[in-house]
């Protein structure tokens, strides 16, 4: 099962790699993460998504990540209610497309072209995943010459 | 000076913990790192932004980053021409404004309201750092209750 995970630190070396540690000595690997400082600067989020094959070794994970001297709050989102949304930045090829048609898929999503000329169009797309990925899939018909995700973050409801 | 590097590597195990690790030996802090797959799902890119007090240091880390067997590329963007993008969940206290008030302040923008009621509101925003950072500015003036980023990607022109 997939979990979304989010954690707030202290902003200072060496937390990520005690985090990211946690997970690999089990051979969790973490899908998806982003880490940005808060508004607080001193503290960060780290938001971290990770397919569960044993639901009780990731209890576990969550419990030694709690009692990380570096680490404030663990809060597994995924039984709670909360909106997610990750951005990604696309090169794609426009040989078999054009400007107008790009526009058409982009009709209900939050998607901007950055640039545009005959050779390719880099792309901003903010979305929630199932609705990223039903994009994305029609996209590749066109061409993805480079493809770059943030991950997801998440916010309680 | 700010760097924003990106590499691409294994999507498995282990991987980010030997390069937060990295980073940390030399007690370099990562400002922000975001990690997703791209559309090779056996490869992730990794975007982070390092703020180098010893340039020479870095470019040793780029150098040991390079050698990793899980890392097939690593790019230093700063001296190239890029587009860098964030993405950022916000609950704010909606207590002293109003939904027009939001899409005032949001009219130049990516951005979009996600929940309003009288007590907070959730909002969405992509956008480059400095433009992002002079909205967070505005919008502390309101009351931020809660602050996800991202941390910042980035794709080559």
């Amino acid at each position: 099962m997939k979990h979304i995970i989010y954690a707030l630190v202290d902003n200072k070396p060496g937390v990520l790699a005690r985090i990211s540690g946690l997970f690999s000595a089990r051979g969790f690997n973490i899908d998806s993460l982003a880490v940005g400082e808060t508004h607080d600067p001193t503290v960060s989020r780290v938001t971290m998504v990770v397919n569960a094959q044993d639901e009780r070794i990731l209890e576990q994970i969550k419990k030694q990540l709690d009692k990380l001297i570096d680490v404030m709050t663990v809060i597994d989102l995924t039984k709670k209610e909360f909106f997610e949304r990750e951005l990604v930045l696309l090169k794609l090829n426009t040989a078999k497309t054009t400007r107008q048609k790009l526009l058409v898929l982009f009709k209900n999503i939050s998607a901007k072209i950055l640039s545009y000329d005959k050779k390719e169009a880099i792309v901003e797309i903010t979305a929630a995943k199932a609705q990223l990925n039903d994009l994305l899939a029609q996209l590749s018909k066109i061409g993805i010459k480079e493809l770059v995700r943030t991950g997801i973050i998440a916010i309680g409801k």
